[in-house]
């Protein structure tokens, strides 16, 4: 009599997706379903909390939650969803500790896999813009910071400490202003802890394209964060938007350049590259969903949830990608699976939304709760109580509490939690102007040039001369790298550039053991000291390459 | 009048560098001597509390101090000490974000640089074996913890999952004790929250060389602590050490392989390297010092702590490498470091020790102090308390007893903090026998061989054919990655073989810009596919070549 349990799969551990998970072992039992969620990590992240982990207001792992104690019934599968197969029903992951894939046969779907950044079209981007989204990210750029205050200390040229000192956050809603506003807050703070910064000034710009920050409030509540962020030292730029960059500048739309060593990105976004394959209807690449959360052709099989999912509400209101949505999309959509599966009433999605908050860091937040507006003090207490009120479960709320309470009493944390740094091959982006190394420097990678050009320039006796120009496919640096010399010329983009960088482990591992592939760089080297004997008199590694 | 205050300069954040600086800001004013610490992070750790971190008893950043605020008038340079230059009294450490090295000149030189693993003459263990020295090794291997559970979570094949689940810890004095005490109780505590993992039993063992563990206590201390790790499930292997490894086994120099997917060693050390090339006297590679602790022939200018240093008191004992140790000798070189900046009495290091205490895990340590021997509980609770008074700070102190609490009432945290993993160019080692890929894997990696053989296998039918051999310099992988299919034989080490690993994003990032890395590549491709027809009538990404 009995049949085997239906297997419901879910794609995603944000918001939406772990709440469905929880809603799901409520209203079905164990022979009725069995639950599955493949999430790239083992927590979810408490997105509101996450900007506290820059300054260490909250402890690392005090601002997630362990999914597997969070939906005790799921069972979890810590790896990337790579594919996703409408037609048959299976959804594919990355390999784990073994080369093979997992495949994943379901009879319902819930996919809540979220937005990745978006920066087509914006060169440099890609490398130099730091995202925002995950706990990595927070650890990597809470590391990047005292990184850069560290050198910064030990800096004697005043504009690159100026450069380690400057920190630019793209985006003015309320993820880019709670980390600029955490970021300053902690920057502060620490910075009397570094003998030769105390009375250095540091700089913080928000670049924004809207006409005024936080277009997600009332104007006279982004008003008030605007004064409360220019009091605490905070530039906003206005209708302007960042458009490219390099490892030393953030460039933007109206031609301003901001030379700075940390550049952050919350915008803009986009669904996640999976979805693009899918055949289902979709609204500006998100997977479009009935008043039900159902995929069009799939109700009663697929349902979509989160910021990857276009919904409107009932009363036709579009839906923003918060926290309080997700949690109301996973109610309707758990209630539907479980209708799904057992029969019983449907739902439909009609939650409008209690209101919005943002914090401006320590001591200022502004609120705007089912229509009324506050700011200061009693809107920063009123962000605590509320967000440690709706974190789930006794052991986080203590341990959030006690993170606080003991902020209050003691400095941030200093300690940099950065495990070994591992160079690799990895991509670059210059502006015209910019210089990739300057002679004198140690010779740490090898450049292969993808896009774009550059020069090759020689100092001596205080004076600058062109020796050659390097183009596509050339390569440069080889020479310092093969002589274990420090560099012997300067390299200068002249148009943008984009370029691979292989560091010195790879390129000698390579050297050492694909024999062709160190025969090009050798001959090369033979060629420029011989072309660099011919122009200089002097050997050289930059004399013109013979294509 | 006035004279420039002296350069004094100390290299490295352990115990004794750190409390060097503390004393030395005590003892001398700063027109007196400007300080300077370089060390590669900007906390020092309390070592003895690092095992908690593994299974989160202590918050990551709470077992560390940052050395800016324990030494507020002390320069850190956070930089890796790169070469000594004795004669000329200076000191030259890594880059920063420029490409130039920094060089320091000073007056007085205090060395105590601490020791690294020493894995010379045990192939794979480089490569295979997880150190347990600083927070990043701690921090990875919690993560890799993590990474194991979920992995055997989501793992069908049954051996593949025992692998998973099996730990192996070399090195049986306290430090290896303490870290597979602390494991063990981690993974106990959170494999309830595995649904396939509950009642799976897992493995750990110790691998100790002596005929006890614990050779820094008591024969009865160490009989008491391996009873108490055999009655908690911990295996201990005596008179037997660990010869080599691969990424699935830690082979025994008995001749006994354990498969498994986590290897840790907490032996042998070594000095760091940037000390061999130093002209003094040296014992087993440690810089020898006086009982001023100062080098030989560098009296009054150079002095050598810790770790790095072959010391003996007065009274001709050797002195161990341990805290309390550390921080009598700090005492010691400070003074005679003022003493030689203006005069006064000079210290001679006479300190015989304390006694030794060590942790069991949760509820259980073994102490023996000033000639007292307890054990259990009230050993583990003497533990706490005097490693927590002896933490410095008040900020440490109530985080740390704060963690402990929680720890008390809250299961172990689960969340697993990892960055995004960087995959790079990197060493492996394999043994006879093992398999590098099998046929039907994804292809995610190219292979050059360093050191060794191995053959080329093809599963058809039910059978295994060999249709190659491969040697050092020959290559391979490259087809699957080329093809974008699945690997079409399987590898197999005939010898011990040591192999280059290029990942898959590498290879192609290179095959793209470096034409002539390609070309090698394709071209064995062509000539395999060609061979692999001839061989056997299929296409094959494993014919023998032609060298």
């Amino acid at each position: 009599m009995s049949t085997p349990p239906r297997q419901i799969l879910i794609l995603g551990g944000g918001f939406a997706g772990v709440y469905t998970a929880r809603y799901l072992e409520k209203l079905l039992r164990p022979e009725e379903a069995a639950i599955t969620l493949v999430n790239r990590e083992n927590y979810w992240v408490y997105q509101p909390m996450l900007p506290e982990v820059i300054s260490g207001s909250i402890g690392i792992t005090n601002v997630v939650s362990p999914i597997r104690r969070f939906c005790p019934r799921t069972n979890l599968v810590m790896r990337e969803v790579e594919d996703i197969d409408l037609k048959n029903q299976v959804v594919t992951t990355s390999p784990g500790f073994r080369p093979r894939q997992l495949r994943l046969q379901y009879d319902h779907l819930v996919i809540a896999l979220g937005s990745v950044s978006n920066f087509y079209g914006m060169p440099g981007l890609m490398e130099n813009a730091m995202p925002f989204r995950t706990l990595a990210d927070a650890i990597v750029l809470r590391n990047h910071l005292i990184h850069v205050l560290e050198e910064a200390d030990v800096e004697e040229n005043p504009e690159l400490r100026a450069k380690l000192l400057t920190f630019v956050v793209g985006g003015g809603g309320f993820s880019g202003v709670e980390v600029m506003a955490e970021l300053n807050d902690f920057v502060h703070a620490v910075k009397k802890n570094y003998l030769r910064l105390r009375d250095q000034p540091h700089r913080c710009v928000i670049v924004q394209a809207d006409d005024r920050i936080l277009p997600e409030m009332s104007e006279t509540l982004a008003a008030f964060a605007h004064k409360i962020l220019r009091k605490r030292g905070v530039e906003v730029l206005l209708g302007d938007r960042l458009v490219s960059a390099t490892s030393e500048r953030a460039i933007l739309q109206s031609g301003i350049e901001i030379h700075c060593k940390t550049l952050i990105s919350t915008v803009p976004s986009a669904p996640p590259p999976v979805l693009r394959k899918l055949d289902c209807e979709k609204e500006w690449g998100k997977l479009l969903v009935n008043t039900g959360l159902e995929l069009k052709d799939y109700e009663g099989r697929v349902w979509a949830l989160g910021d990857c999912a276009s919904i409107k509400t009932v009363a036709g209101t579009r839906v923003p990608p918060t926290a309080q949505h997700a949690i109301r999309e996973a109610t309707t959509a758990a209630i539907n699976i479980a209708a799904s599966v057992r029969g019983g009433k449907r739902d439909e999605f009609a939650f409008e939304g209690l209101g919005t908050m943002g914090s401006l860091g320590h001591g200022a937040a502004v609120a705007q709760i089912l229509g009324i507006k506050l700011s200061g003090l009693i809107a920063w207490f009123l962000w605590r109580c509320i967000y440690l009120m709706k974190m789930p479960g006794l052991n986080r709320k203590v341990r959030i509490a006690t993170d606080w309470l003991l902020r209050l009493l003691f400095p941030p944390e200093l300690a940099q939690t950065k495990v070994a740094p591992e160079p690799s091959i990895k991509k670059q982006h210059f502006e015209p102007g910019d210089i990739v190394f300057h002679q004198g420097d140690l010779g740490d990678n090898v450049y292969v040039i993808t896009e774009g050009e550059c020069d090759v320039l020689r100092e001596q006796d205080g004076s600058q001369r062109l020796l050659a120009t390097l183009g596509h496919g050339d390569y440069f640096g080889e020479m310092a790298l093969l002589s274990d010399k420090t560099r012997n010329a300067t390299i200068r983009a002249r148009s943008a550039m984009n370029v691979l960088i292989i560091p010195k482990f790879d390129f000698n591992s390579l050297r050492e053991n694909v024999p062709a592939f160190g025969d090009v760089f050798s001959q090369l080297a033979k060629r420029r000291a011989f072309a660099g004997q011919q122009h200089s008199g002097l050997g050289s590694d930059a004399g013109r390459v013979d294509p």
